[in-house]
């Protein structure tokens, strides 16, 4: 059977002062009246019987997510006592599916992405799992449309077969975050793809490269694994999980892992990761402006304009990028947005916890 | 006897959204701890007595004013029932101080401006007064530093004396607002002032005035002054009120009046009218910025940030004028600081009035 296991982890540091310790991005209305959560259940709800779609999440945001999605059952929630990176919440997901279905495949996907081709994605989620099956460790790649250094980047080889429409290629190598000028002769080359951070594979083929290049994490998810469904589950994972070494999956498995394949995609993908991506997510008005919340302009233009109920007057500025929240207030010019992490980091040196 | 009329009527509506309809500026803190009104009050402390100072203001504000200058007694306070203009609210000040004392000297100041020299402005008064008690309506002239336009200009005529170190000057005419070539012009001849809209003269010779070129006001300030200190005042200035037009005490009086002298004078003068001569007065950091409230700025310069209690984070502006209220935002960058009045307008027209 077909299992999904959501990523619905981390904070989302740089859509502050929106995005908070306490309300992660994942459970924030950003496009379209439902929230990124919520987006990425419903996306595939027509694939996926409730019973198989599973959430990982950390227990501060449990309660939240849970509300968001009361299709899911409670114990479809995955909570992780703290987050120790992407490997150690995959490989959990991993063995919860095994347990009901130790033949399964695994499709991980994120909970902080935009998909504006949904019919499209579904698609290739299906032609993946033909692939995924036949026991590759399938990534899905994203067609690049610029030289962006923030994600990493899949080198293709070797074409492998084509699915449907999907023509499936053999990895020949995962690229770390590059330097602009790499960035731009990789996109040109038009033999790279980001890497998205969704997958696809048997449940069995990643438990293995699990096994097989992060033994001592294996270990540990054994111990958790022999208690699954037993009344000492709960105190097992609070006392191992601290023990579990912090690894993303793409160091700690798909860079060293064997027969890894890409599937390069155009579904519309958007990573909601900070203020500028929703500039090119949402429709802006006639002077170029996204106004959310009550708002009044002269000579305004290229903004973001977020609001929940306060009046916001803007005269004479461009390329701004202005969110307002109840106790907290960001101007950021566009270019500089992904400087917002720092204002976070400020407000931890200096302990103004009020405002995390 | 020496008298001191402080018009402290009026809204201020470029200081929005600090400064409301309920709300005026005179009666915020901007500077110094102390908001407008008290400012104007404790400046003049030393020379009138607080039974020779009366305030005209509006009802709508007069119990504010009152709680902050307790040592005014609250028949000090002559509340018009609705802002007619200067012109109207002098007159009625004047009948006020003539019951008093009909030879009186009337010192005629504002509560939103702003004052940097104080020592030298009660010199000024001093002298004035000895010139206003000669039957001379003397008008403060402000020594222009730019050739601002929003303001009237007075142009000196002939010296008539020198009392103290304070030249006087006749009044040669009073000139609207000019337009940016003449205005160039009028400060580089060294023969204009600002019309900075406090005058000192005796009360006879401005009632004298009065009579002559507003005569149909003069009949309805006569039905009230016969009032004065009788059960009926109140009822009929209630009356009356709305019968009297609107005029300012410049077009009203002082173009056609008789024997109008001018000290120009350098006493550190704001108009403190809009977040631009905010800007001017208050001290700034080694960044150019002023800021009032939690903030952090990254790469911010030469913004004036106003916060109550919200965090206003920055990133990457400058030149930004920021406010931030309880319930209204401005932005808005420092040359179109003039346009907040449109906010104002605007606001009105859709008839939100919770921002007004």
């Amino acid at each position: 059977m077909y299992y999904a296991l959501i990523m619905a982890g981390g904070s989302g540091t740089r859509l502050w002062p929106l995005s908070r310790q306490s309300r992660p991005k994942q459970v924030l209305k950003l496009v379209e009246e439902r929230t990124m959560f919520q987006h990425a259940v419903n996306r595939i709800e027509s694939l996926f019987h409730p019973e198989r779609i599973y959430v990982v999440t950390g227990a501060e945001h449990a309660t939240q997510l849970m509300a968001q999605s009361p299709e899911l059952a409670p114990d479809h929630f995955i909570i992780e006592p703290e987050g120790r990176g992407t490997a150690p919440a995959i490989g959990l997901g991993a063995v919860h599916i095994r347990r009901q279905d130790p033949q399964a495949v695994m499709v991980v996907l994120t909970a902080d992405h935009f998909i504006a081709n949904a019919d499209h994605f579904r698609q290739v989620l299906k032609a993946a799992a033909q692939v995924a099956q036949e026991g590759h460790l399938v990534t899905l790649g994203i067609k690049p449309d610029s030289p962006f250094t923030g994600y990493g980047y899949i080198k293709q080889g070797d074409s492998l077969e084509v699915v449907d429409v999907f023509p499936v290629f053999r990895v020949e190598r995962f690229t770390e975050k590059p330097d602009p000028q790499t960035a731009i002769q990789m996109v040109k080359s038009g033999e790279y793809s980001w890497n998205s951070g969704m997958f696809i594979w048997r449940v069995d083929r990643i438990l293995e490269e699990f096994t097989r290049q992060m033994p001592e994490f294996y270990t540990h998810l054994s111990v958790i694994e022999a208690t699954l469904g037993t009344p000492t589950y709960e105190a097992t994972l609070q006392r191992i999980w601290p023990l579990v070494t912090k690894q993303t999956i793409d160091y700690g498995v798909m860079e060293g892992a064997r027969d890894v394949v890409v599937i390069p995609v155009d579904i519309g993908w958007t990573d909601v990761g900070s203020w500028g991506s929703l500039l090119n997510l949402l429709p802006t008005d006639q002077d170029g402006n996204i106004l959310v919340g009550p708002h009044i302009g002269i000579d305004t233009h290229n903004c973001l304009v977020f609001s929940s109920k306060r009046l916001i007057a803007t005269i004479g500025v461009q390329g701004l990028v202005i969110v307002d929240t109840d106790d907290a207030l960001l101007i950021c010019t566009k270019d500089r947005e992904q400087e917002v992490r720092e204002i976070v980091e400020r407000l931890k040196q200096n302990g103004d916890d009020q405002w995390l």
